[in-house]
Formats: C-alpha cells, structure tokens, sequence
C-alpha cells in the first residue's frame, strides 16, 4: 500500500449514510474516492445531490453496473437491504468490501429469510462475512474480506451489553431495551412519517415487537451468552436529525449492583478510543455525540432490588454507521484504527 | 350557583401550567377568572407575561397576599412545590381547590418528606386531600373540597396501568416504564438544560430512578393492585415543547395475552370521552393528542412470551396538568365532565 | 338557516388544511359535517388518515365524483391548485363556496395562466369570485356565492400593507417583503425538502422572486393604492411547523413617522376581533398566534431615515387559511363572524 | 516556531463560542492549549461543562487571574462584551490575541460609547486592532497584535455586500439587511427568550433597528464604499441551534443586472477556500454550511426592476465566530490559512 493511496468506492452515495461517508472519507488522510454510485441521481455531481459536499473534488455519479471495478481496492455499500448482496456477488473477488446494509448482518440464512421476507441470494458469501462491531471482532475484521457493519440499534445495545451478558453479571432472560433514533436512521426516501411536520414536536413508537434489529442483537447477545436470547426491542422516532438513545433494563445476577457493572464496562473499554463509560451519576445525552465517533455508556441502580438501567448514546450516522464503517476500514488495511475519526462532537 | 358564573382564581397565573389553565379556563362557559397571582410577575397584565393571551379579559397579576379570596369560589394552584401547602392552609375553608402541584399527591407524610426533603405543613389538610386522577376517583372528586391533580407521568401511567393491575392481568413486580416528556414539563424557569441549545437536537435521561413521580406512581398501583409496589422508573427529555408518552414493559399473568389487555382497557373506557384505545397494531403518537385532553393507549404484543408492551400518550400541559384540573373542577361543580374541554388536538 | 344546522362538504379533506378546517369546523355550533372527499385516501375514515380527529363523527372520504351534493349548503376547498376550477364548475349553482386553493385569487386570467402555466378553466366563475381578505371585503363576501380565500402570505401580507398603501403613509413603489413560513404550508406531499432531516435545523429561502403568491399581493396592493404596485417577495422555509412572519421594508411618504404608521393601523382595526396591533416597541412572534386566528401587526422605525420596519404574524393553517375561511363562511351565512373561532394561541 | 507547538489559552472557555473554539483548536496540529478560564465555572475539568469535549485532554478551567501567561503565546478572547478591554490591557504585550468579542471591533470610540453605554476603557489598544474579517484584512491580520473578529452577522454581511460595495455595483444608500439567526448566537447564558419553550416553534424579530451589529457593519461598508452607509438591519430568533442566513436587498446601479454582481463575487472569491459563490437558481441553506466553516453567497435578480435580492449563509459559530478566529490565527503565524478548517459541513 505504500505510496500511494487506497483507492474506495460507495456504492450508494445518494443516501445520508452514503454521504456521511463521503464526508469523513473525502478527509481520511489514506483514501481516495475513485467511485461513487446511486440509482435515481446517476449523471449527477455529488454537489448536486448534497450541497454541502460542494468543495470536494469527487467523482460523478454513475449506476453500478457502469463502476469501474479497476480502479478500487476498498467499496463501501450503503445500498438499501437486498440490493446489496446481488452487486456485492458480482464485485471482483480481491476487493474488499464493508458493507453499512443489513444483507450479510445475520448468520443464519433461516433467520434473514423470516425477517426479510425472500431467500438470501448470496448465501455463499454469509460465510465470509464477519460482524463488524469494531471493538468486538477487531481481530477477525483484521483479515476479513467482507465487513458486514452492525445497524445502529445493534452498535449501540450491544457496545452496551456484550460485555456484561459475557462477563454474567446481567440476566440474560428478559433483556428490556428501550430505544429512541433521531430521524435520519430511515434514510432520504420520501415516506410520511419522516416529513417535518409529521415528526416534528412529538414523539412516537414505530415497528414495535418487529423491527429488524431485534434478531441481530439477538445472534450476537446469545452468541456472547452462549445461551438463546431474546429480548423487548421497542425502537421511538425521536423529533431530532441525528443520534441515538439506547435504555436497557436488566436483572442483576447474584449480588452485583450497579458499582459492579460499571467497572466491567470500564475495564473492558478502558483502551477503547472512541467508547466513554461515564462516571457514576452521569446521564448520557445524544447532543454530547453527535457528529463523532464516540458512545456514551452509563449505568444507574435501579428502584427495583437487583436490578440496573443502562444508557448507551451515539450518533447513529457515524458510530452507528458511517464512523464505524471507516473505523472497520482503517482495522483492515492495517492503519491506525482512529485515523481521521477523531472529529469531536458539534455541540451545540 | 344558577345564574352567575363560578368565579375563579388562578395561584401561580406566570409558569406554563397557570397559563394553559387561563388559556382553557377563558374559554370556560360556567367560569369567570378574578384573580390571578404571581410572585416575580405581580403587578403586570397577563397579556405582558404571556402576550399570546394579549386579547382576553383579565385581572392584573398580584403577590398571593394581596388577592381578594371573597371574589372567589374555587382555586387552581400552579404554585411550585411547597409553597403550595401553606398557602392553601390559609385559604377560607369554604373555597373548593384544585391543586396541580404536587403537594397533596402523595397520602403519607413519611412518603413526603421522604421526597420532597422537608415535613409537609398541612398534614391536616392532606387528608382531606382527593387523588384527581378523573377517570378514576370521580366519585370522591366530586364531593372533595381540594382535589390534588396527579402529575403528568403520573396520569399518563395510572390511566394506562391502573386498570390492568386492578384486573390481575399483568403482575405488579418489576414494572419498567420509560417515560418521555417535552421540555414544557420543566416549566418557564431559568435552567441550562432546557434552554433551546441544550435541550434541542438530542435527547438525554433525567432524574434516573430519582424523580418525584415514582412514589405517587406507586402509591395508585398499590392502592389499585391491593399490595406494595415497587416500579422503574425512568424519564427522558425529548425535543419537543409538548407532549408525553410512556412506554411500559410488563409481564403477563397467567395465559393472558395482549388482545385480552387491550380488552380490559378498551372496556374499562368504554364511556370515556377522553381516554382513547387505539386498536391493535396501531401505534400512539404524541402529535395526535397536542393541545387536547385526550390520553391515547395502545397495547402490543412482546417478542419475549409472555410479555406486553404498552403506550400512553397525552399532551402534559394539559390532560397531564390543565385540561385535567378542568375536568375535575367540572366535576366539583356538577358541570358536564366534557364541558369546554372538546379542543381538538392541534396537528401538525 | 333557523332550526337545522348548515351542511358543510369539504373538498381536500386529506391535506394539512383540509384537516385543520374539520377540526374547527367540527366544533363549529352551527356546522354539520356532511361530505369529505380525498383522492388517495377515498374509502378510509378520517381517523385512519389523521389520527388526531378520531373522536369525531364524521363521513368516510369518498372521491369527489361520489360525493353527495344534495346534502350540502356550503363547500370547503381544500384542494391542490389547478384542480377546484373544474370541480367547482360542476356544483351546483345554489351550494355556496369557501374555496382555499389558489383557483379564483387571481382576477385577471392572463396574470393566472402566466404564473399557473396554463389557462383558467373556469373564466366565468372568477368574475363571480370575491376575494377573502375577511377585514376588507367583508360586504362583498356576505353575499358572495363563491370566496377566494387569499394565500398565507397575501393574508398576512394585506392586513400589514392595504391600510398604509390605502391611506397614501407608504410609498408604494419599492415595497420590500421578507417572508417567513413554517414547513406545513408546503403540505402533506411527499417532498425531499420538507423531510425532518432536510427542512430541520436550518432555513433557507425558496421561490426567490418567483412565488406565486407575489402577483396576488400586486392586485390587491394595487387595487389599495390605486395605482400599479409590483413588490419584491422573497419567502423562506423555517424550521417549524406552524407560523408565519412578514417583515416589510417600506418608505414613509412626507414627514410620517412610525407612530403615524401604527396610529393607523390601530385605528383601523380598533373594532376587529383578530387583529391586534402591538404596542410601540413590541415584537410579535409566531409562537403568540398558533393554533388561533389571530393575526399580531407591528411597526417599528428605521435606522434609516424616511423608513419603517413592519411585522406581521399569524398561523398559516388558521388565519392563513382555514381558520379566514370559516371566519368568510361566518359572513356569509349571516352568522356573528367570530363564532366558535375564539380558541386562544396554543403555547408553549 | 519551528521545532514547538504554539501555546494558546482561551478566556471565556465556558461559553458556547469558547467550547467551539476549543473543539477546533485541540484538533489544531500547530497548536496545544495550556490556559483555559472561566468565570462561575473555574475549577472545573472541561469535561464537566462540556462533556461532549470529555475525551480531549485539557487544563482544568481557572480564573483569569490565575492563568499563567508565560505559558501562553496567543490567546483567544470568548468573553462577554465588556469585560475584554481591561483583561486584554493587561496581558504581556508580546502575547498575540485574537479577540472573538465586541470590544476592538469598532473604530470609532464614540461610536463605540453610544452602543455599548460606556467608555471605551481600553482605546489605546483600539489603535492596534485590525478588523479580523480574513477575505478582506489578510496582510494586516498577518502581522496584527490584536485582531478583532468581526461579528457572526456583519461576517456574513461584509462577505457579501464589501465586494459590490467597493465595485459600485449596488447602491450603498437604503440596504436593506434582513438576518436570521440560530440560538447559539445568544450564548450558554440564562434567557427566558432562548429557553426551548420559547424560542422553538416559531420565530420572531429582536433588537429591530437596534442590534449592535448594525454600526459595525456600516463602518466597514463605508470603508468600503468609501462614503458614509446606513443600513436597515433586522435580525430575527430562528427556532435552530446553529446558522445564520443574510438576506440583503439593494438597488444596482446603473444598467447592471444580477448575473453581473454574481460575476464579481465569484471573481473576488475565486481562490478563496471558504467561501463558495453558488450558481445562478441555487439558493443557499444554512443546513449546508453547518459545522464548517464555508460561507455560502448567492445572488437573484429581483422581480422589481433594477433591484437585487442577495443571500449569505454561514454557522454563526464557526464562520461567525471560531473557525474565522482560528483561521486568523493561522494568517498572523504564518501557517497554511486553511490548516485544519477543512472539516465538512455536518448534514443532516
């Protein structure tokens, strides 16, 4: 690699999670945007589509199938789920690939085909696919071809309970998570409930018992636990664009409090860059995120005898996508895992 | 009190609760307002503190002291806590009170100064003192002489909890609600978390198993399911000026199933005009209740057996403050329940 | 009109304005709610499209060739523009008609078909059309068999301007408009610049100089002054849902001052019930109108010598349109013109 | 410089215009912070004020007159207006400032008195002072002691209006300065007006004809158009954290049309990177410069003849305010301008 610089492409730049990683990329120090792909805009400058972009020098618009495979060493996908397995099967074997959508996040092809509703169609290539939750897989992101990047829900609760359901201090049975997404995690696409006067000055539950975050932090909790789990998911639109809110609600394990639990997240994050176990008594808040690659974890004792409510905060374009998304690129090609991710956070 | 109107004095006119109250007692067709106080404010017209009321007909605001209680019949306190208490122990024993303050909410004086952190001043007058939670005690309501509004997590929690505890269908350990207010719940005073900076773009929790309305939530549902309980309970502050919603985490007893619990709530408001049961798959929003008095539940079924996840949802300010002080005022005067209380909510 | 209650039809009732008419119209003492059409929506109750109205009783929507005209006296338009000229033509010639679109606001059809791009469809019925500017066509609107409800913009626009451009205190030529809108004027469409996320947390102008609202401004400003005005007109998006402030630019005439300004206008409308015309030194805001009918008129000096700074603000959905158009249909029907239109401003 | 980094402290590192500073300046490669002060907040952690800057390693927060100046070789000054003429008097005169409050931006002590209500206490130091507006002041900034950044609105003004000012393009008598700005221009301190209750939700002008931007800008504009220019200027609270959007209405002069001025902008801004000229029909957003620090300028011809409507969006904090200080301070050291500015607008 030495020289010159690696060479990425995206492959759906037209959507906010696309240009959140245009954004961070077009200033990592070690890449190059050779390639940039979307649908509706193909033809289009990316100044075009997102003015704010407007002073980078980038390269046009095209579909996917008119990409230049030559000219990349690393794609990044933020297609919507389904396309992406299709296109990341036709990709040329020796490029590497980390995908932001959901189509390789579940292992079990069973699984995907109950929460997706069609066969997956490169089940081949599941195989290769590590999870990238950076700080969980770090080794086997390493020397994966293909990165399969947590959803946002996922990066947040399971940043927050891997660890403890690992270490057994939580019950594993019963997990209640509570979770609050600014608006911006349901994307560009024209639909209702995302126009400003309907999610405007008011808050709501949406896909309650059904979103498709709940397997996938299940695969990776009863994976930690070595034992099934399911747990409540209950996802809240939240009046903001960006930033993410997870509250979980557990039982403690024998006679562990909250002092307790707190030291296993700081001990198991205390070299971590970007992951901030706050002090006992402080309350996370998405605006102390927002715009970078930091999450915030907290944990109070609760009301309840035995037992404890958790907090985990992030931006849910960065960490929950875009940031970890370079953060798994930089573990790949061997950079220094932080390189270029150490915007702090837009406050206020 | 044929023939004249029911003359009115509002405690505590300049804060938000005062203010939505004047807003909706104005409109009042049995109602006159003739006195108004403030402390900070005293001297001024409504129409300076809050110049959207700048076209309605009122007395100037003055110091408590200085109000004419023989020109009046019943009297909402807006005070903050504490003051409420003496203040309203000094008030002839003739006027009828409806306190939207917490200081007669809670029926054991231990529970009090437990929370509150001093020894309550009318111990007396506690006693006295009706629960106004309408839905509920109207009978009690109707013949009380101070009738003490429950807090706005409060209401929305009991209406939604109440009867299902009372019903022995969900089990009344390890209740969690995640409550999630606008930033008006605060009120107009000066503090750097709800200025627009802080409070806007993000969402945080507050007050984690330590705020005020966890006592008087469990007081009700002890008092519902005929034994102690105990609940999580957690509040968050969301980017909005109005509006609530809880979202509760319950198991179920026995056999029961979601469509049975929202059977039990669909029939216990059956006849209710202000409590809405949202039908089976049909989400709350709290855009759908702003500026009315409705409260809005809902009911799903959880992913994990035999659990439930249920919503309320109501505009704080008003079935969470005013509008319900004005049912129960409507009720103290053997008025129509509903009368003047039919505002549609405001959306967008 | 003694004994039964006036049947009202609304064209459109799937918009935001569409909506806001039934929630006020619902409440209305002497309106009966008998048609409501949608085109998308037809065949859905009015609760499944807006969940706040779900308490009411009303009409499944139904397309508007299958509404019943007999069962109507007066109809609400609230459909998209280019759409009410043909509709309206085929109704009945004895149903009244309080139309909100932009169909009949233009008097001259060459002005229309330059600004709409295509002819008028309905030249006849335009000479029938009176414009409803309530406070200053209030003679012609009584007996009108058809009203043009003025735009947002106009309304707020007219009520600053006609009286100062009527009375020769401003100079006509060279007026300059700054416009201010909330996101909800754009409507309940699908559009990418009124998602959350795009109309969110900035602002930005739009239609520069080519807002169609601008010649309805000119015709009326003209027929004021006597003499062609072309006024310069530049709206902005805010991020907000509700609201709308004009600041006008303007040239005093002679030796007038600010004071000679609001004299004016205070004289003017000393005896209306909506407009309230601030005292010296006082700032309106958007937040004092919400939800009512008001419409808040300031004036202010310049620094510049011979100019004055002028404000005015009001709902967009309510005096802007639905809230003028039941205020028109008070007129019309000979009934007092504020009736059940006194809801006080929902703040905060 | 070679060889060390250069020591900077920041004086009012408690406010919001602090903290952004701070934030850019930790990621300054030329630069360590040694020094940090505040006022109530002094002995503090950084971290504690600002949790979302917890991670940069920082010197505690300590009074003024606790700093130790020998460990500092520029300071930037994020104090109250007022408060900085006597600190800045009193620092070593080999200290390097750049001062992001009011106090050294007027050149006139008398006009300085007449807005501010006081004295100038510091006019010696006046004499040294160079207006910090980086496009215009480049060479004197470089070798300035002391330089005055130019208010958030008069940057965005000046940027727009100096260039057609000083080429006789537009009329310099009657412009007309309609501004909008976010909430963060109002500070961390507590407001009534900026609480989230009332500043969300609406918008509304303040200071009208009386914002003590308005002398500034005329200063330089009369530099400029060498002859003395009064402005109408009316700013107004737009419901937003950050952002800040100029919207100027002038007269041209002579036979120029709209495509000539946008042609001298974008001749005058060619090689500058911060400032982006937008094509003829793209209007700016302030969504689109949010975080960075870009200036965006556009230009439309008005529907009035011989007028010109004229745009200026930038982040009142950073453009507005740090970004600009830093950039200056980049221009007096001798280092690349644009060193570590390049960060990308945040959108959504």
């Amino acid at each position: 690699m030495a020289g010159r610089k690696i060479r990425a492409g995206v492959l759906g730049a037209s959507g906010y999670t696309g240009a959140d990683l245009v954004r961070l990329a077009a200033g990592h120090g070690a890449l190059e945007i050779t390639q940039l792909t979307a649908n509706a805009h193909a033809g289009k400058s990316m100044a075009e589509v997102f003015p704010h972009l407007g002073r980078l020098d980038l390269p046009r618009l095209v579909k996917v199938g008119e990409a230049d495979w030559d000219d990349v060493d690393v794609v990044f996908c933020g297609l919507p789920h389904g396309t992406t397995q299709e296109i990341i099967s036709s990709l040329p074997g020796t490029m590497r690939i980390v995908d932001m959508s959901a189509d390789f996040r579940l292992r079990d092809p069973a699984v995907y085909a109950q929460w997706y509703g069609h066969e997956h169609r490169a089940v081949a290539l599941q195989g290769d696919a590590v999870y990238g939750l950076s700080e969980h897989y770090r080794e086997e992101i390493a020397s994966a071809r293909l990165v399969a990047c947590p959803g946002c829900y996922p990066t947040a609760t399971l940043l927050l309970l891997l660890p403890l359901v690992g270490a057994g201090i939580i019950v594993s049975d019963g997990l209640i998570i509570d979770a609050k997404s600014g608006v911006s995690g349901a994307g560009r696409g024209l639909r209702e409930n995302t126009l400003f006067c309907e999610a405007g000055e008011g808050l709501s539950p949406y896909a309650v018992a059904a979103h498709r975050h709940a397997p996938e932090i299940e695969q990776e909790l009863t994976r930690g636990a070595g034992r099934d789990v399911t747990v409540s998911f209950t996802p809240h639109l939240i009046p903001m664009s960006r930033g993410e809110l997870i509250t979980a609600y557990a039982s403690l394990e024998g006679g562990a409090c909250a002092g307790d639990v707190r030291k296993i997240l700081a001990e198991r994050y205390a070299g971590e860059p970007f992951v901030r176990v706050l002090d006992e008594g402080q309350a996370p808040r998405t605006q102390m995120v927002r715009g970078s690659n930091f999450c915030d974890l907290a944990v109070f004792e609760d009301r309840i005898d035995g037992r404890v409510i958790l907090f985990s905060a992030l931006d849910n374009l960065v960490k929950g996508s875009s940031g970890q998304a370079l953060q798994n690129m930089n573990i790949m090609f061997g950079l220094e895992e932080t390189m270029d991710l150490g915007q702090q956070p837009l406050f206020p």
